[in-house]
């Protein structure tokens, strides 16, 4: 363990796009671990677009990052020292541990990962909150049957890619509206979606049309904005909208853009629902061995973007995810 | 039966507000049942916010109106000549018949209704499709539990006057959002709501979060737009949002406005759900029976508006629903 220990802070609460400025690059001591506490240094940070709603003093389904707090984040750590029972130095351990090089826990909400089985990456990804969000919002909450057709935007995220895998491995067709050619092309050819429609390329509504001739049964949202409301014109009848994330409006500074399209809900006799991942977590274990297994039959392939750097780079590298610029899940590795 | 059959027919297609020189009034030859037929003469019409849907040409969960067609309407007509051997001279029936004084049917979608029970009005609201729409929406769509917290909009309409007492009897805490103190004062005194709030007197957000301690349950829309928007603020966990109409948006000649607060959906787990209650025909029976026995005891009062005229006053009765100036079920009972 270093003497210090660097971390980044909120100094600030942005308005529209986050600035550099809003964020305190900091070397605190790096501190012992008290009695019934572990010490560890980070492998690997997650970066999540729900970041950004981290950041608003709004009230949600977390509390906002305090101004002057360490950033809040996904972590896995290797643990350097404990006083803990359950964790013991060169463990693995995933858990809600900051933007930050060392970390002190009491182990509550931290697991101990397997990184022989998988890189410590894809505890932050397909084995991770991204993976647990695209298994239980398609299959719980758009209690997704086999034969229908779904629909995902942010198609090649980390959220994305899995929701688009998991449709596959239970008989659906899958569309998927992603920006720019080369994550359209990985989605068809690599991951087997049926289709993707690269937004950034022109008439959406009318490729949507195209691809989804019967209407589309579950809808699984993580852009919000535009596209929800051309997706909302395709329901089939008792169709699902999956209302998982809003990615092209957190930036706003202005309110978000409702969807205008709402009333098909009524035509359609359709749902829109929202959902927090955090909610399935007794069931998460399970999941996960399911999507591991998928993995190992080669069903699923794990698409990870990762920066090598240090915690100084976290900010910059959160940009990435509101320009589109990742494929699959963003992790930083610290060197 | 005259000789003549006054009627009105769709002229034009409105755009914003509809005007007086979309309809055409059209006195046709009143004609003789043919085999299978039975002929009568319209006794009262219901007019329903959702008709201004039905005269735009867009997809809906039926065909518009075409141009040069009778308007579409319920009603309940007597019969006074029949080959068809299920109506007789003297029957009362209630049928999608349209705005018109005589009608011929072949019965289908028709059905006797008993006016010794209950007068022919209330088949079109308390026991007709508004009725329905309650009891569906809220009980099937939104799932509604007893002691649970209940914000419905529209709340001194046809449907809205029977979503709250509805929920009253289901043992419900009720809150109606309505335009008036007119309005106010008759949901809390007559009709057992638990409070009321005057959108148009002053601040509907503060008003209804002192009005929703623990939040919504359930919040049953009838009218869209800001008030949608204001709602989705104060929903409580696992909330479900009945979409049964949009009164505000019927009339825009610019694009609906959409919930900018729906990601609230996901911070709540809540649901958004659509329905158009002619799913449930199967069980309209059982319902009705059910709504007359609350009515029979006293634990339902029927709020009706009755304007008495002729099938040419139509299309100013139709604008009353508009301008929020019906307190109930609106009809326009014939001379």
């Amino acid at each position: 363990m270093s003497a210090t220990n660097r971390q980044i802070r909120l100094a600030a609460r942005p308005v529209g796009d986050v600035k550099a400025e809003d964020w305190e690059h900091v070397s605190a001591p790096a501190e012992a671990p008290g009695p019934g506490q572990f010490a560890g240094r980070t492998l690997v940070i997650s970066l999540d677009p729900a970041m950004r709603g981290w950041l608003d003093d709004r009230p949600s389904y977390l509390p906002p990052v305090g101004l002057g707090d360490v950033m809040r984040a996904g972590s896995v750590i290797e643990v350097t020292a404990s006083n803990h029972p359950d964790f013991r130095p060169g463990d693995h351990v995933v858990g809600a541990f900051g933007v930050q090089e060392n970390v002190v826990s009491d182990g509550k909400g931290a697991l101990k990962v397997d990184t022989s089985l998988a890189p410590a990456s894809t505890y932050l990804g397909a084995l991770g909150m991204p993976g647990m969000t695209a298994y239980f919002g398609l299959l719980d909450v758009g209690a997704l049957k086999e034969g229908e057709t779904v629909v995902v935007s942010g198609a090649a995220g980390a959220v994305g890619t899995m929701v688009g895998q998991i449709a596959k491995v239970k008989g659906c067709r899958v569309i998927g509206i992603a920006g720019g050619p080369e994550k359209c092309a990985l989605l068809t050819d690599e991951l087997g979606f049926d289709a993707a429609i690269d937004y950034r390329a022109g008439d959406v509504k009318r490729a949507l049309r195209e691809q989804t001739p019967d209407g589309i049964d579950v809808y699984f949202d993580n852009v919000g904005g535009d596209i929800l409301d051309i997706a909302l014109t395709r329901l089939a009848m008792n169709a699902r909208v999956v209302v998982c994330g809003a990615i092209s409006q957190y930036n706003n500074a202005t309110p978000v853009k409702g969807p205008s399209n709402y009333m098909s809900l009524l035509v359609r006799r359709a749902r829109m629902e929202g959902f927090v991942v955090f909610d399935y977590a007794k069931r998460y274990a399970q999941a996960a061995q399911e999507i591991a297994g998928w993995i190992g039959d080669g069903r699923l392939k794990v698409k990870e973007h990762v920066v090598k750097g240090t915690v100084d780079d976290f900010p910059e590298t959160l940009q990435m995810l509101f320009r589109g610029e990742n494929v699959g899940k963003l992790v930083l590795e610290l060197a």
